[in-house]
């Protein structure tokens, strides 16, 4: 039922639908609520909460609106398995100190980048770090590019529940072109290995990226290409790298089965 | 001196010098610091905080990087004196149980009513009502537009730091093209009663609207055109109807000499 409204959120239930919110430590349980609040209002339903510093997030006060959508967000242990399901992954932060690795995208661009990843139907996280450091480069390898809102450089440090505030009414409210091909159709979108032809077409999802970076670092360890000490660079790298790629999940499976083959060939007994 | 940053705001700093925040009785402290705090990272400095519940709100420790804005905000006791020097007031809300008596503007639309009152370089004030109930019929009667964030109708009521938060950001940074033509010039804006003939084809502040409604309200009583009964319900109209009209400060001071010209001939006693 369509209830007559003056305003309009752009994007349909559907696509909202597709959008999970990731929030990485909070330490603040009203920061989290009024994370919750914002997606309320912009019509998102799907959160997820990495690590929450505090036990009792899920009661805090300032969910106005939204304390169903806190009791049933989601709690993960890290990061790569909050985003194991999103073909995108949206990092948000500043660019104060250090050149990132992915590319950067500032808010008012992103409807772009998202056009593509809705288009695919692949589902896509936006991730929020903690309130005093944001996200580290570690928790960013896992991002397919890094969000910036345009801020005074004078005062770049925005307040948790604001910049996830400014970030949902650019995706729901501003005025960008979406086919929504979905027709009203619940989205239910199937895990990542089944092998339906249409789901291979889809960019690959965070996991299956995953799976290919240990099979590329065994291979690279079976090799001998990378010493103890380069381990965790290398590891980094390829995260970033197949990142930055932007593979369908047919191509992250097809690079598998190359690696295996090769594993394979490199693990066997040589006469 | 300019600072290499990734990301820029799209105003300058002179035409956000242009642009009030004021907060009509907000009752927490801590929501007056957020939006502090929303300004300073949108590069927005000047703040009025209308009837203030708390008396202690300059000291919101909410106000992260933005104590000196809190300390600098003005505090007035009405909403008419607050926003006396602007030309160009625009009231928050949603629309769910009323029809306004002002246009409605969706906040993805204000940008072309901001330009216009930026290129005639008035004033612009963002009028922000209190938490639990929003402004009033009464505090919309001095505002030009309501504006209207775009939200999920099962959840319209935002926090009102982040209601701050996505209106500055989508005034100083979404992707509009607006002539700077103050070219690094400071702003220092001439009271409203200066005559020079610039100030005369800018928008009338809000203060010269309040002069012409009391002149036209005594000059209806002389009249005997408003009975004591309707007399509230006709300085409302009025003081709607002034804002309607998109007056420059000429038009109103014609108006002005006009009804002060009748209100003479009324009194005048006659023989």
């Amino acid at each position: 039922v369509s209830t007559p409204h003056y305003n309009q959120l752009l994007l349909s239930p559907a696509q909202r639908d597709l959008i999970e919110v990731v929030l990485v430590s909070p330490r603040n349980p009203l920061n989290i609520g009024a994370v919750a609040r914002a997606m309320a209002n912009f019509g998102f339903e799907r959160l997820s909460v990495v690590a929450p510093y505090a036990p009792h997030w899920r009661e805090a006060k300032s969910a106005v609106g939204a304390p169903e959508l806190l009791q049933q967000a989601r709690e993960t242990a890290t990061l790569a398995e909050a985003v194991s399901q999103c073909a995108f992954v949206i990092g948000t932060g500043t660019l104060t100190h250090r050149k990132p690795d992915q590319p950067v995208v500032t808010l008012p661009e992103i409807a772009m980048h998202l056009q593509a990843a809705l288009r695919q139907r692949g589902r896509i996280a936006l991730v929020l770090g903690p309130e005093k450091h944001g996200l580290t480069r570690d928790d960013l390898s896992y991002c397919h590019v890094l969000l910036e809102i345009p801020t005074d450089p004078r005062q770049p440090s925005m307040n948790l529940g604001q910049a996830a505030a400014v970030c949902l009414y650019e995706i729901a409210c501003r005025s960008w072109e979406v086919e929504d091909d979905s027709q009203g159709e619940v989205c239910e979108f199937p895990p990542f290995d089944q092998t339906a032809a249409e789901t291979m077409e889809r960019g690959a999802p965070s996991a299956l990226l995953d799976r290919a970076a240990d099979l590329i670092e065994e291979t690279m360890i079976a090799a001998h290409y990378s010493p103890e000490s380069m381990q965790a660079a290398n590891r980094y790298d390829v995260r970033v790298m197949l990142r930055r790629m932007n593979l369908s999940a047919l191509d992250a499976r097809r690079i598998m089965g190359l690696f295996r083959r090769i594993l394979r060939s490199l693990q066997a007994p040589r006469n």
